[in-house]
Protein backbone atom coordinates (compact mmCIF):
# COMPACT_ATOMS: atom_id res chain seq x y z
CA UNK A 1 0.00 0.00 0.00
CA UNK A 2 1.12 3.28 -0.47
CA UNK A 3 2.72 5.43 2.41
CA UNK A 4 0.32 8.29 1.74
CA UNK A 5 -2.74 6.13 1.42
CA UNK A 6 -1.75 3.94 4.48
CA UNK A 7 -1.90 6.92 6.21
CA UNK A 8 -5.13 8.16 5.48
CA UNK A 9 -6.84 4.93 5.70
CA UNK A 10 -5.62 3.94 9.09
CA UNK A 11 -8.20 4.07 11.89
CA UNK A 12 -8.43 2.21 15.59
CA UNK A 13 -9.86 -1.60 14.11
CA UNK A 14 -11.49 -2.86 17.26
CA UNK A 15 -13.44 -6.28 15.72
CA UNK A 16 -11.09 -8.94 14.70
CA UNK A 17 -11.32 -12.00 12.81
CA UNK A 18 -10.12 -15.42 14.58
CA UNK A 19 -7.35 -15.30 12.22
CA UNK A 20 -3.64 -16.06 13.83
CA UNK A 21 -1.12 -13.19 13.64
CA UNK A 22 2.24 -15.18 12.77
CA UNK A 23 4.88 -14.04 15.16
CA UNK A 24 6.86 -13.28 11.68
CA UNK A 25 4.51 -10.69 10.54
CA UNK A 26 4.62 -9.61 14.63
CA UNK A 27 8.43 -8.95 14.33
CA UNK A 28 8.51 -7.32 11.12
CA UNK A 29 5.89 -4.99 12.86
CA UNK A 30 8.44 -4.28 15.60
CA UNK A 31 11.62 -3.74 13.03
CA UNK A 32 9.06 -1.55 11.45
CA UNK A 33 8.85 0.33 15.20
CA UNK A 34 12.78 -0.13 15.66
CA UNK A 35 13.36 2.40 12.03
CA UNK A 36 11.50 5.12 13.85
CA UNK A 37 13.67 8.39 14.35
CA UNK A 38 14.62 8.46 18.16
CA UNK A 39 16.52 11.80 19.91
CA UNK A 40 20.36 11.68 19.42
CA UNK A 41 19.50 8.08 17.69
CA UNK A 42 19.73 6.45 21.08
CA UNK A 43 17.23 4.02 19.79
CA UNK A 44 16.05 3.40 23.63
CA UNK A 45 12.59 1.29 22.50
CA UNK A 46 12.06 -2.61 23.48
CA UNK A 47 9.47 -4.52 21.91
CA UNK A 48 7.26 -7.66 23.59
CA UNK A 49 4.96 -9.70 21.57
CA UNK A 50 2.32 -10.97 22.92
CA UNK A 51 -0.29 -13.81 21.65
CA UNK A 52 -0.41 -15.44 24.65
CA UNK A 53 -4.37 -15.21 25.03
CA UNK A 54 -3.82 -15.94 29.14
CA UNK A 55 -1.85 -12.48 29.08
CA UNK A 56 -4.20 -10.72 26.44
CA UNK A 57 -7.23 -11.25 28.89
CA UNK A 58 -5.28 -10.26 31.95
CA UNK A 59 -4.19 -7.07 30.19
CA UNK A 60 -7.59 -6.24 29.32
CA UNK A 61 -8.59 -5.77 32.62
CA UNK A 62 -6.19 -3.06 33.29
CA UNK A 63 -7.64 -0.29 31.78
CA UNK A 64 -11.31 0.82 30.56
CA UNK A 65 -10.79 0.93 26.73
CA UNK A 66 -8.36 -2.27 27.06
CA UNK A 67 -11.09 -5.13 26.83
CA UNK A 68 -10.85 -4.93 23.13
CA UNK A 69 -7.50 -7.15 23.66
CA UNK A 70 -9.41 -9.70 25.13
CA UNK A 71 -10.36 -10.62 21.42
CA UNK A 72 -7.10 -9.58 19.95
CA UNK A 73 -5.00 -12.04 18.15
CA UNK A 74 -2.09 -10.43 19.23
CA UNK A 75 -0.77 -7.34 21.02
CA UNK A 76 2.69 -5.48 20.89
CA UNK A 77 3.82 -3.83 24.16
CA UNK A 78 6.32 -0.55 23.66
CA UNK A 79 8.37 0.48 26.06
CA UNK A 80 11.50 2.43 26.47
CA UNK A 81 14.20 4.33 28.59
CA UNK A 82 12.78 7.22 30.25
CA UNK A 83 14.76 9.55 29.52
CA UNK A 84 13.80 13.38 28.36
CA UNK A 85 12.17 12.51 24.88
CA UNK A 86 10.96 8.97 25.75
CA UNK A 87 7.28 9.91 25.00
CA UNK A 88 8.05 11.26 21.57
CA UNK A 89 10.66 8.55 20.80
CA UNK A 90 8.05 5.78 21.60
CA UNK A 91 5.15 7.48 20.26
CA UNK A 92 7.41 7.64 16.78
CA UNK A 93 8.01 3.70 16.78
CA UNK A 94 4.44 3.60 18.02
CA UNK A 95 2.85 5.37 14.81
CA UNK A 96 5.02 3.03 12.87
CA UNK A 97 4.31 0.12 13.94
CA UNK A 98 0.47 1.30 13.56
CA UNK A 99 0.93 2.16 9.62
CA UNK A 100 2.90 -0.70 8.73
CA UNK A 101 -0.14 -3.12 10.03
CA UNK A 102 -2.48 -0.95 7.84
CA UNK A 103 -0.22 -1.89 4.97
CA UNK A 104 -0.39 -5.21 5.91
CA UNK A 105 -3.98 -5.47 5.91
CA UNK A 106 -3.84 -5.90 10.21
CA UNK A 107 -6.34 -4.00 12.23
CA UNK A 108 -5.18 -1.85 14.94
CA UNK A 109 -5.27 0.31 18.04
CA UNK A 110 -3.29 2.19 19.72
CA UNK A 111 -3.72 1.85 23.18
CA UNK A 112 -2.91 4.85 25.71
CA UNK A 113 -1.09 3.71 28.53
CA UNK A 114 2.08 6.00 30.16
CA UNK A 115 1.76 8.17 31.98
CA UNK A 116 -1.03 6.05 33.91
CA UNK A 117 1.54 4.98 36.54
CA UNK A 118 -0.62 2.31 38.13
CA UNK A 119 -0.84 0.25 34.90
CA UNK A 120 3.11 1.16 34.21
CA UNK A 121 3.70 -0.88 37.11
CA UNK A 122 1.36 -3.36 37.03
CA UNK A 123 2.96 -4.86 33.42
CA UNK A 124 6.18 -3.84 34.49
CA UNK A 125 5.89 -6.99 37.10
CA UNK A 126 3.83 -9.00 34.72
CA UNK A 127 6.20 -9.36 31.81
CA UNK A 128 9.48 -9.19 34.49
CA UNK A 129 10.62 -5.70 33.12
CA UNK A 130 13.65 -4.32 34.46
CA UNK A 131 13.68 -0.93 36.83
CA UNK A 132 15.19 0.86 34.09
CA UNK A 133 12.59 -0.14 31.31
CA UNK A 134 9.34 2.00 31.41
CA UNK A 135 6.64 0.61 29.36
CA UNK A 136 4.84 3.14 27.35
CA UNK A 137 2.19 1.76 24.66
CA UNK A 138 0.00 -1.38 23.58
CA UNK A 139 -1.14 -2.01 20.40
CA UNK A 140 -3.98 -4.04 19.99
CA UNK A 141 -3.78 -6.73 16.94
CA UNK A 142 -6.13 -8.67 14.53
CA UNK A 143 -7.33 -9.22 11.03
CA UNK A 144 -9.97 -7.05 10.51
CA UNK A 145 -13.75 -9.09 11.36
CA UNK A 146 -15.73 -6.94 8.67
CA UNK A 147 -14.73 -5.15 5.85
CA UNK A 148 -13.01 -1.88 6.91
CA UNK A 149 -14.70 1.34 6.13
CA UNK A 150 -13.05 3.00 3.15
CA UNK A 151 -12.75 6.11 4.35
CA UNK A 152 -9.86 8.70 4.52
CA UNK A 153 -9.24 11.21 7.28
CA UNK A 154 -11.12 15.05 6.35
CA UNK A 155 -8.40 17.70 6.79
CA UNK A 156 -9.30 20.65 8.64
CA UNK A 157 -7.87 23.71 7.22
CA UNK A 158 -8.48 25.45 10.28
CA UNK A 159 -5.55 23.71 11.79
CA UNK A 160 -3.11 24.99 9.21
CA UNK A 161 -1.46 28.10 9.82
CA UNK A 162 0.98 30.19 6.92
CA UNK A 163 3.99 31.82 8.20
CA UNK A 164 2.34 32.93 11.47
CA UNK A 165 -0.70 32.07 13.79
CA UNK A 166 -3.02 34.79 12.68
CA UNK A 167 -2.69 33.73 9.09
CA UNK A 168 -5.05 30.33 7.96
CA UNK A 169 -5.78 29.72 4.24
CA UNK B 1 6.05 4.66 -2.30
CA UNK B 2 5.36 1.27 -0.47
CA UNK B 3 4.65 2.39 3.33
CA UNK B 4 6.86 -0.23 4.94
CA UNK B 5 9.53 1.28 2.12
CA UNK B 6 9.18 4.69 2.97
CA UNK B 7 9.41 3.70 6.97
CA UNK B 8 12.60 1.80 6.07
CA UNK B 9 14.04 4.25 3.92
CA UNK B 10 13.46 7.65 6.40
CA UNK B 11 16.29 9.05 7.43
CA UNK B 12 17.59 12.57 8.58
CA UNK B 13 18.15 14.52 5.36
CA UNK B 14 20.14 17.71 6.51
CA UNK B 15 21.71 18.52 2.61
CA UNK B 16 19.11 20.37 0.41
CA UNK B 17 18.64 21.77 -2.95
CA UNK B 18 17.59 25.16 -3.63
CA UNK B 19 14.26 23.86 -5.00
CA UNK B 20 10.81 25.34 -3.61
CA UNK B 21 8.52 23.50 -2.05
CA UNK B 22 5.60 24.86 -2.88
CA UNK B 23 1.99 25.64 -0.15
CA UNK B 24 0.08 22.41 -1.85
CA UNK B 25 2.93 20.15 -1.02
CA UNK B 26 3.66 21.52 2.82
CA UNK B 27 -0.34 20.97 3.29
CA UNK B 28 -0.80 17.93 2.21
CA UNK B 29 2.08 17.25 4.80
CA UNK B 30 0.15 19.08 7.88
CA UNK B 31 -3.21 17.12 6.45
CA UNK B 32 -1.43 13.88 6.85
CA UNK B 33 0.04 15.42 10.55
CA UNK B 34 -3.39 15.31 11.07
CA UNK B 35 -4.69 11.90 10.09
CA UNK B 36 -2.65 10.65 12.96
CA UNK B 37 -4.29 9.02 16.00
CA UNK B 38 -4.93 11.04 19.00
CA UNK B 39 -6.18 10.19 22.74
CA UNK B 40 -9.85 10.20 22.80
CA UNK B 41 -9.27 11.58 19.72
CA UNK B 42 -9.32 14.95 20.11
CA UNK B 43 -7.05 16.07 17.47
CA UNK B 44 -5.29 18.28 19.69
CA UNK B 45 -2.49 19.77 16.83
CA UNK B 46 -1.94 22.88 14.96
CA UNK B 47 0.65 23.29 11.89
CA UNK B 48 2.61 26.24 11.04
CA UNK B 49 4.37 26.33 7.68
CA UNK B 50 7.02 28.31 7.62
CA UNK B 51 8.73 29.42 4.36
CA UNK B 52 9.94 32.87 4.82
CA UNK B 53 13.83 32.65 4.91
CA UNK B 54 13.69 35.37 7.42
CA UNK B 55 11.72 33.60 9.76
CA UNK B 56 13.84 29.95 8.58
CA UNK B 57 17.01 31.66 9.67
CA UNK B 58 16.10 33.45 12.99
CA UNK B 59 14.68 29.61 13.98
CA UNK B 60 18.34 28.12 12.98
CA UNK B 61 19.74 29.78 15.97
CA UNK B 62 17.41 29.05 19.13
CA UNK B 63 18.97 25.63 19.35
CA UNK B 64 22.16 23.87 18.77
CA UNK B 65 21.30 21.51 16.51
CA UNK B 66 18.99 23.90 14.18
CA UNK B 67 21.54 24.99 12.53
CA UNK B 68 20.23 22.96 9.68
CA UNK B 69 17.07 25.38 9.27
CA UNK B 70 19.37 28.60 7.77
CA UNK B 71 19.45 26.39 4.78
CA UNK B 72 15.76 24.35 4.10
CA UNK B 73 13.31 25.63 2.28
CA UNK B 74 10.86 24.96 4.25
CA UNK B 75 9.50 23.81 7.84
CA UNK B 76 6.58 22.51 9.69
CA UNK B 77 6.17 23.43 13.48
CA UNK B 78 4.24 20.98 15.10
CA UNK B 79 2.05 22.45 18.21
CA UNK B 80 -0.81 20.94 20.68
CA UNK B 81 -3.15 21.38 23.23
CA UNK B 82 -0.96 20.43 26.47
CA UNK B 83 -2.67 17.20 28.47
CA UNK B 84 -1.92 14.51 29.74
CA UNK B 85 -1.43 13.01 25.81
CA UNK B 86 0.34 16.26 24.21
CA UNK B 87 3.52 14.44 23.51
CA UNK B 88 2.31 11.14 22.26
CA UNK B 89 -0.15 12.76 19.62
CA UNK B 90 1.99 15.66 18.63
CA UNK B 91 4.66 12.93 17.99
CA UNK B 92 2.53 10.45 16.01
CA UNK B 93 1.42 13.43 14.23
CA UNK B 94 4.84 14.44 13.43
CA UNK B 95 5.95 10.66 12.56
CA UNK B 96 3.00 10.90 10.04
CA UNK B 97 4.84 14.28 7.98
CA UNK B 98 8.34 12.25 8.21
CA UNK B 99 6.75 9.52 6.27
CA UNK B 100 5.08 11.52 4.10
CA UNK B 101 7.74 13.80 3.48
CA UNK B 102 9.80 10.57 2.35
CA UNK B 103 7.13 9.27 -0.02
CA UNK B 104 6.97 12.65 -1.67
CA UNK B 105 11.04 12.46 -1.99
CA UNK B 106 11.14 15.52 0.45
CA UNK B 107 14.19 15.44 2.63
CA UNK B 108 13.15 15.91 6.53
CA UNK B 109 14.85 15.77 10.05
CA UNK B 110 12.50 16.08 13.04
CA UNK B 111 14.10 18.84 15.37
CA UNK B 112 13.80 18.38 19.16
CA UNK B 113 11.47 21.10 20.77
CA UNK B 114 9.77 20.63 23.72
CA UNK B 115 10.31 19.99 26.60
CA UNK B 116 13.37 22.56 26.41
CA UNK B 117 11.15 25.89 28.13
CA UNK B 118 12.83 28.54 26.82
CA UNK B 119 12.98 27.67 22.91
CA UNK B 120 8.83 26.75 23.29
CA UNK B 121 8.22 30.41 24.76
CA UNK B 122 10.54 31.93 22.41
CA UNK B 123 8.36 30.31 19.37
CA UNK B 124 5.48 30.94 21.01
CA UNK B 125 6.31 34.96 20.59
CA UNK B 126 7.69 34.82 17.48
CA UNK B 127 4.83 33.24 15.81
CA UNK B 128 1.56 34.77 18.28
CA UNK B 129 0.91 32.05 19.64
CA UNK B 130 -1.94 31.62 22.44
CA UNK B 131 -1.50 30.55 25.85
CA UNK B 132 -3.78 27.40 25.37
CA UNK B 133 -1.02 25.97 22.64
CA UNK B 134 2.29 24.54 22.87
CA UNK B 135 5.21 24.51 20.40
CA UNK B 136 6.37 20.50 20.39
CA UNK B 137 8.42 20.28 17.39
CA UNK B 138 10.19 21.21 14.05
CA UNK B 139 10.39 19.01 10.89
CA UNK B 140 13.04 20.60 8.56
CA UNK B 141 12.57 20.44 4.59
CA UNK B 142 13.94 20.14 1.35
CA UNK B 143 14.52 18.51 -1.33
CA UNK B 144 17.95 16.47 -1.02
CA UNK B 145 20.85 18.13 -2.59
CA UNK B 146 22.90 14.86 -3.07
CA UNK B 147 21.14 11.50 -3.88
CA UNK B 148 19.86 9.82 -0.64
CA UNK B 149 21.67 6.35 0.51
CA UNK B 150 20.22 3.42 -0.70
CA UNK B 151 20.24 2.18 2.81
CA UNK B 152 17.93 0.36 5.23
CA UNK B 153 17.66 0.50 8.96
CA UNK B 154 18.97 -2.83 10.14
CA UNK B 155 16.86 -4.22 13.22
CA UNK B 156 18.06 -5.24 16.58
CA UNK B 157 16.32 -8.49 17.49
CA UNK B 158 17.39 -8.30 20.74
CA UNK B 159 14.70 -5.11 21.17
CA UNK B 160 12.04 -8.02 20.45
CA UNK B 161 10.61 -9.80 23.34
CA UNK B 162 8.89 -12.94 22.89
CA UNK B 163 5.53 -12.68 25.53
CA UNK B 164 8.37 -11.95 28.38
CA UNK B 165 10.79 -9.51 29.14
CA UNK B 166 13.47 -12.70 29.21
CA UNK B 167 12.71 -14.54 26.14
CA UNK B 168 14.38 -12.81 22.91
CA UNK B 169 14.85 -15.02 19.87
Amino acid sequence: MNTLEAIQKRRSIRNYAEEEITYDKLEELCNMGMAAPSAMNTRPWEFIIIKNKNMLKELSGLRKYWKVLSKAEAAILVAGTDDKYFQQNCAAATQNILLAATDMGIGNVWLGLYPNMDAVMKIKEMFGMPESVVPFSVVSLGYPSASVKNEVHIPDKKKIHIENWGKIE
